[in-house]
């Protein structure tokens, strides 16, 4: 029945904000609308469903028009059970299951994944990966996420779990990430990472470490620098790992240096022999904030969980 | 129709040996028969088909019996179009297509992998790799190979190519490898690059540099961790990448040295924060040089190309 279904409805759930809307099958947003995280888990459920039944009376609709109701939620979160378990952005939401809760209220099928895999659905959807397979998605704000899709789908790991990808060794030594490692991607080449290494300098934001490179201050261009080589390195253990036909960027980092963090990939490209280099491009994302919500809305369509 | 038939025919292509053979559903081989790899295209054709011929009448069968023909070949090769691309291991067979070239002669769909998909998809019918997935396979011979499963299918990257595992960056510096960057796997801990820096120590081979390391020579330690710890390196970006419930080892230097290797491994698992680290294992791979055959005929089995 969900086939002839025009709409569906998208829930992007970060720490400070959660958006919901309406979704048509091109990835278009019909309307939508936002509100502050609720710090408890039930009374965000409530929010999301009164939220979604306003959307619906402006449309005149009922929850029964839609295909289904997908979300995308920061993760940690288990796809196929619906738990959450995000003690660092959703404290206070542990062992709320966002897909039964939500399930109940509405009585449409109810779809879950991280929103790192949710941008990169909404991207493939209607965005820069759209019609390339497979696709890595690297998002750099203040931690890098990652995500893969390959044979249309989510790429899922061991237990159905998503791979952490910003994680990719790219050094030896340097502090020890949360990871369990140090010199990984994220510890190196991420807002934080850069903020950090730029404060040991009188640098206060990464963005600042970021101007003060613009204009040759060269302990600033040493750290991103670094941030850059690390990229190279681990576009190249992407490269010979998921061997994707895009790379896509985003985040607030990509906002504005876009051509730098391509230029570091591109490099790499060029310079792997055994990889079919002309079929690989690196693009920016194209749907900015919109992708986690377009991306949740698109888990309905297909029907999968 | 392919459904009900019971063997397949199976055909492992190396640079020095072609195995053929016949092959139950359930990964078994009935019979065998096995030649040198001639120099020349045409002739290897002619080779195998009169083999699988030979096969096929002891067992009282016609091509028409088998469910279809697989093959798993020293790569690189292209399973989409059937062409052969090695002018590493089968000089003198560039622009030979395996798959035409049989089917026209055999009248039955043919398939090809290269050999390492080929070994992984014969671990996962009927070897180490069964009821596991996402898997990755490595190889440690004298280069490394690696194989990708998920989603019960050879993992595939841009242009449907097969991704050289064995050359993710694992440390700064060294010798550049043939894949156009220095410090990747296969440059630190393939038998070839053992070899190579035990020579420089008056070593003549990889398994000698393995025997004095055994007792303690200080200068073969040196390699042998080396080795390990690029090992170790590698399986991180594995991790944090294909998140493989199995990784499944083989290869001659895996029959004689898969605790050292496994144990590395091991290492990097127990200390990744971020995984479902109880879900994943490091495994021997349990087929040895059949692990190609049963692999290629699996791909009969399966119909897909």
């Amino acid at each position: 029945m969900s086939e002839q279904r025009r709409l569906s409805a998208g829930i992007d759930i970060g720490g400070t904000k959660i958006a919901v809307g309406l979704v048509d099958r091109s990835g278009q947003i019909v309307c939508r609308q936002s509100f502050a995280t609720p710090k408890e888990f039930q009374s965000a459920v409530s929010s999301i469903t009164l939220t979604l039944g306003e959307l619906l009376r402006a449309q005149a609709l009922e929850f029964s028009a839609l295909a289904g109701l997908g979300i995308g939620c920061a993760g940690p979160v288990n796809p196929r059970t619906g738990l959450v378990n995000n003690p660092y952005t959703l404290p206070g939401w542990e062992g709320g299951n966002l897909i039964t809760s939500l399930q109940s209220r509405v009585g449409l099928p109810v779809y879950l994944e991280n929103d790192a895999d949710a941008a990169l659905l909404g991207e493939s959807l209607a965005g820069a990966a759209r019609g390339f397979d497979p696709v890595v998605m690297l998002t750099f704000g203040t931690g890098i996420g990652g995500a893969a899709l390959s044979g249309n789908a989510v790429f899922r790991g061991a237990a159905g779990e998503h791979p952490e990808i910003g994680h990719v060794p790219v050094m030896r030594g340097g502090a020890v990430c949360y990871c369990g490692r140090s010199g990984c991607l994220e510890s190196i080449a991420s807002g934080a990472a850069i903020e950090k290494a730029g404060q040991e300098h009188g640098f206060h934001t990464a963005r600042d470490v970021f101007v003060a490179a613009s204009v040759n201050n060269s302990r600033a261009k040493a750290i991103i620098d670094q941030a850059l080589d690390a990229t190279a390195c681990a576009a190249w253990a992407l490269l010979h790992t998921f061997l994707p036909q895009r790379f896509v960027l985003g985040g607030g980092i990509i906002d504005d240096h876009f051509r730098l963090f391509a230029s570091a990939i591109q490099q790499s490209i060029d310079a792997a022999a055994m990889i079919p280099r002309h079929e690989i491009a690196v693009v920016k994302a194209a749907l900015g904030n919109d992708a986690g919500l377009v991306g949740a809305a698109a888990l309905a369509f297909r029907g999968t969980g």
